[in-house]
């Protein structure tokens, strides 16, 4: 089976409710733009491309139901600047506000409201569609990349935090590349770090595991040098947050500290992301701010008291790799670069940020 | 002020309840050998030097208010077995035993009863002052070294689980380096990781540092690499459970992990650890059992769940540093040594185990 997060027909829109698993699976049905926005403030949904995704498909069943009525270029504009505030750092919401936006003033000058309403809601739903294309693509040059060095034996990945269905509009980036390798019955075992504080690990990719059969080894942070030495690991591959236009790498704290102890076992090392992840607008990762999230992440968990009362917490949310340390590549849908190729790869393809 | 976990003065004994730790400071009485071996055995103590010094010290007090009357020699050996069987695996309250009994048996020889008595109890009293006094010498010898490369700045440490007041009979080893660097007024800072899962840091490390004052932070395991990078790590200073002949050394899970960060930056590593956690009977690493726990640790934490229900897990509870990666050296009573010099160091001072 494949987990499907976000259930979606032409009319019907049903999302994963992330605030109940990994005990319960709970699916919400979103049926307006409010639910969406309410869903994504709530982090019903989380992770930015999901954000996305379910964003504009919360405006597209809105629209197939009639929302907005003659008006539809307001209604429009107006649904993608409310969506957008739910979680205003996460940038890919805005940056699909702004090209859906274009599109439908663009649109608009020559099309009937009844035209316009169809064409946005295809609009949509080629996004979806692009995107989880993108992933299977992402998932089949990684995999493909990796196989290309074993030509007969099945592998074992070692991943962190969640980058699967959960966190994408399907499929998932690095974990993507897991279920390509499982797909072609060549995953031998995929480690999964807990990824603390937040555990999307232990939670979400654990939960996916469990779900689509992986063969899969839920372990701590800690453990991850002491699992590439003991248990053969042949790759580590990891999401990221973003992509400088050197190569350096945002993503999930504790990818750093991965990437040196995949270098010290000589096993490579990838990064798999849309490019649309890329910003080549960076030179390199010293340009990147990161995010410092509460104490509380590291102090309570589900609401119970877990350190020392008083005791000071330093929580940096994300951390930067170097290229010098992304030996495998980066796993595009475009292929597969070394970080040094990156740039010339990807010139010209992208929308500015 | 110094934190006192373990309370002891001729004929009375409290220790600090770790079971209600970091949100709770209660002493619990320990009057008789079975109040000794159910602290024990439910945890109120733990650490193998604090198990040996409980154990040993609970007999004193029994002792002391005239257990065993005139049988003494049989009620010590009772004693001793009974307090053994409470933590099976706790090395040192073996090794204590052995020695006590052996003591015993001389003195009866040529003693009173009431002599006897005396001499029993004077021989745990001196355990308990030896190993503290064994502790500062760890700790003064090792904040010496780190310093020796500063010369006038205050340092930065980052260390690993709990190696403090509440895992030894007192100033703790890894912890005890901090300790004196404090009391030298050249601790800059001490970073802790919470060591998962059992999460001995959060809880038990930085509870000591707020009671001690040190100004000290807690990061999660994954974020260790970052702060060597970011936040200007002076030395990695960690315990052992075990170090061998080449310097090889078994140490909580996350230990091998660190070495590997440390050497990428450069930061020098060090294990700090009584002579009697040395074992030169075992060549190298490769002879350490490392014991695999229960996936519970990692699935939930103070019995609410956190991971995916259904997924594998895999807990080794330690693992071994290579001697390679001890790049500071190994901090003891008896100075601080180079892997390569441990054996010749220790040679002849050591009991067997």
């Amino acid at each position: 089976m494949t987990l499907e997060a976000i259930r979606y027909r032409p009319g019907s829109l049903q999302i994963l409710n992330q605030l109940l698993l990994p005990q319960e699976s709970v699916f919400d049905e979103i049926r307006t733009v409010q639910d969406g926005y309410e869903a994504i403030k709530s982090m019903k949904v989380r992770g930015a491309p999901a954000i996305a995704i379910v964003g504009c498909l919360s405006l597209a069943v809105e629209l197939q139901a009639g929302g907005g009525g003659d008006d539809l270029v307001s209604f429009i504009r107006d649904s993608l600047s409310h969506l957008t505030s739910a979680r205003p750092t996460a940038v890919n919401m805005g940056r699909a506000a702004r090209e859906l936006m274009e599109f439908t003033e663009n649109e608009s000058m020559d099309k009937a409201p009844e035209q316009l309403r169809e064409s946005v809601i295809g609009w949509i739903e080629e996004m979806l569609e692009r995107d989880v294309s993108d992933n299977r693509k992402i998932g089949n040059y990684g995999a493909q990349h990796i196989l290309s060095g074993v030509p007969r034996d099945s592998v074992t990945i070692l991943t962190h935090c969640n980058t699967g269905s959960l966190a994408t509009a399907g499929y998932g980036t690095a974990l993507g590349v897991v279920r390509s390798l499982h797909a072609l019955n060549r995953l031998k075992r995929v480690y999964c770090t807990e990824t603390r504080p937040y555990n999307q690990g232990a939670r979400l990719t654990a939960y996916e595991a469990v779900a689509e059969g992986f063969p899969a080894t839920l372990i701590t942070d800690s453990m991850a040098a002491l699992t590439m030495r003991e248990r053969g690991i042949t790759a580590v591959v990891v999401g990221a947050d973003r992509v400088v236009a050197n190569g350096d790498t945002a993503n999930k704290v504790g990818t750093y500290q991965l990437a040196i102890a995949a270098k010290h076992h000589a096993i490579p090392f990838y990064v798999a992301a849309p490019s649309t992840s890329c910003d080549l607008s960076l030179e390199s990762g010293r340009d990147i701010v990161i995010e410092e999230r509460p104490a509380e992440e590291l102090t309570s968990i589900s609401g119970v008291p877990i350190a020392a009362p008083g005791i000071e917490v330093w929580n940096p949310a994300f951390d930067v790799t170097p290229h010098q340390l992304i030996t495998g590549g980066i796993i595009t849908e475009l292929g597969v670069f070394l970080p040094s190729e990156l740039q010339a790869a990807l010139t010209g393809r992208l929308t500015a940020l």
